[in-house]
């Protein structure tokens, strides 16, 4: 499949997490980025920022014309638990070790891997509505979901949320190399569920498996105040230091929501070049927290934006988690100049990739694979255009979202899905799925 | 222009602030809802909440299979400067006060009549989008924003945004009734700027104004810690307690934004039958605090929640301020169960319609102006239908939004508008306009 976009604008990365926007074409041969430039010249070296030739033209399955939209990279959505659509909206307005006890635990027991499945296709389109391109997800049956994932055509990056309760490391290996065997699209990184729902003894074993895979190891970590308390009562360190203890990182890694960070946190995240991923939409939901967002940009900390599920959030949305991100640094610090709307840009969709080791698709960029979204500027609330950038950070919303294509291939185009399954027939899943819990 | 909606889901008023969702018809004969039921008896009394028999079927103009989606009331922007469209994005990232003195006053002095109704009809379709049906506006030349708003079929309440560097009280009186007289969309209440940009004397001639015309009064009211201590300083008393004392309040009014409120605030508030205004978008976008929403809603203090100006926010979208409405109230009292999407709800329509005087709209009801949205419930961030009212507030898109109808009229449907403009001309003027003050 070969894509011709033209009249386009497009959102190409400088250093130091800042962007520049070109007119011009890009052009998709099969999955990957084949051309960025003015499209005009041929053979001779143009004004693309890639600085390369234009190549031999190839044949078209596909011309647009964007009429003046933006081309971008796809959002990378950190952190999430993809096949929670089930419990949307069921059991709100919780804190986080109720809702968890009370009302998630004993629904989740019934799931079966087909359940997941179809869960998993519900939450993949609502994320293609929203312009992600990719999901690190933390759920039960990783192969399942990744095959969720396949089949669709959607990028995934699964972890596992071992915990006391479900799963073991060996099971955690095996689907290692279940998930990467099973599509380019599908990858797998090392992690565990939490400090307060794991053992010491296979907390150590996911150590020992991150070593053997040479992998990071990723964990929600000080989601709330009390998980940092009772850690550091368990253990005498919070769960930063504790993980960090048992030799977890020596591959990298991070942590997910890092909200109710101590000072020796951020030394380790720096010294150990772990990333944080932040979550505010469910950290203000379920009162969990406001991240320090300014201290971890200020540090040099990598930083990346999820929704978590959407159970708690309870949407898969990374225009508001944008939006939030950056105006809850600005309240939380009281400095309304605090972080750059291209900061925020960044954090959404490169450093995204980078926490989920898919450099491949980090940015558009010559040789980069195709996972791009075009933003319709022509509505309102992208107007005027005094600068698209704080334009997409503060006003954008998914309405924006014109079209988003993973991997080459257009899985979502004006309100329709191209994903091989019939929206209507997905929905009512679901709903049985949830109805039968009831 | 006579409109049936059939295989509906309707959202109808119960007491207490919450909700009953029907299914059936809803009738619009004119401007106004003239059914609610079943659609199938003829001339008994059905199971329409009115209790009222089904009207003799009118000559339908339109009629519509809504498919199982919800009609709700429009939502009520309570507190906005519309045509400040052109600053979107121009100047952020500052603290409030360096944002309007350095950024905003200036640029606005270069503004004309012309101009402010182009910028209105920009925030205006913005509104649409969102499904947003009548604003509350303060801002330069309400009769030309009025005009705006009558042109478009949008409905709108003027007030005044008189201050000591704009406007006279004669001014404003003579405002009030142009805009009243101007069109049945169209009305004014009586307001000023703010207590740290207005003299006694004009504050007082505000009181005697609202007064001779048994107003409501409005204002912004302790946006900023610093603007409550500087009033504290300047007359030993908070902004309400200055405003209060100088009898501004007989016929009821209220306040926007309410964020640094001490204790005889919520006092007068409650005594005087007042409303506050939340704007949590803009309150952390400008770093000036986060409004203490649960402790008005348990002392019974109306609330009604509205966007700002889009130089602030920076865009016109209710369904992020009701997300962050209820998440920063929960997350600012630690409290994960603290108000209900039911009373978020409330705010966004009912609440704001009351806020506003505009009684005949305020809900879905026979007798009531047919100011009415449709929200597509077949998208993946409205799935599963556990509970459509959590869905609206803590999922809800603008992306939901399939139709907005004002007055009985529809003025969007599926991204197209219907208001005797064309976008693209509106976004050239709009880009015009900032343009010449670059």
């Amino acid at each position: 499949m070969n894509t011709r976009f033209y009249n386009a604008k497009i959102l190409v990365p400088l250093d130091n997490h800042k962007y520049d926007i070109v007119t011009g074409e890009l052009w998709v041969k099969g999955d990957t980025i084949c051309y960025i430039g003015d499209g005009k010249t041929d053979g001779a070296a143009d004004a693309a920022p890639s600085g390369m030739s234009r190549p031999e033209v190839p044949v078209w399955d596909r011309e647009t014309d964007v009429e003046g939209g933006l081309l971008m990279p796809g959002f990378k959505n950190a952190h999430t638990h993809t096949a929670m659509t089930f419990l949307r909206s069921y059991a709100d307005d919780l804190p986080l070790q109720d809702w968890l006890n009370r009302q998630v635990f004993p629904r989740e027991g019934q799931l079966t891997e087909d359940d997941v499945y179809w869960l998993n296709i519900l939450g993949i389109m609502e994320y293609l509505t929203s312009g992600i391109t990719s999901n690190f997800d933390m759920y039960f049956f990783p192969p399942v979901n990744a095959r969720a994932s396949a089949d669709t055509g959607f990028r995934t990056v699964q972890t596992s949320g071992l915990n006391n309760y479900g799963g073991t490391v060996e099971l955690m290996e095996e689907n290692y190399h279940i998930v990467r065997e099973l599509s380019d699209l599908t990858t797998f990184l090392v992690g565990f569920h939490a400090e307060y729902t794991t053992s010491r003894e296979l907390m150590e074993g996911v150590a020992d498996l991150a070593r053997k895979l040479k992998s990071p190891v990723w964990v929600h970590n000080a989601e709330t105040k009390l998980e940092v308390e009772e850690c550091k009562g368990r253990w005498g360190m919070t769960p930063t230091q504790l993980t960090d203890s048992l030799g977890m990182y020596e591959y990298g890694g991070g942590g997910y929501h890092c909200v109710w960070f101590e000072e020796p946190d951020f030394e380790i995240f720096r010294k150990r070049h772990l990333t944080a991923v932040t979550n505010p939409a469910s950290n203000l939901k379920l009162a969990s927290g406001i991240c320090p967002t300014k201290r971890f940009v200020d540090e040099g900390i990598a930083m990346a934006i999820g929704t978590d599920g959407p159970a708690s959030n309870n949407c898969l949305d990374m225009f508001r988690e944008m939006f939030l991100t950056s105006t809850l640094a600005k309240v939380r610090e009281m400095d309304a100049e605090c972080i750059s709307a291209d900061e925020i840009l960044y954090m959404a969709t490169t450093g995204g990739a980078h926490a989920m080791q898919l450099q491949d698709c980090d940015s558009l960029a010559v040789g980069k694979k195709a996972d791009l979204i075009l933003i319709d500027l022509k509505q309102p609330n992208m107007q005027p255009e005094n600068n698209i950038i704080k334009n997409l950070v503060y006003s954008g919303s998914k309405q924006n979202v014109k079209l988003t294509m993973v991997n080459g291939k257009v899985l979502y185009e004006n309100n329709h899905f191209e994903i091989g399954f019939d929206p209507e027939e997905i929905y009512r899943r679901a709903n049985e799925i949830i109805g039968r819990m009831k």
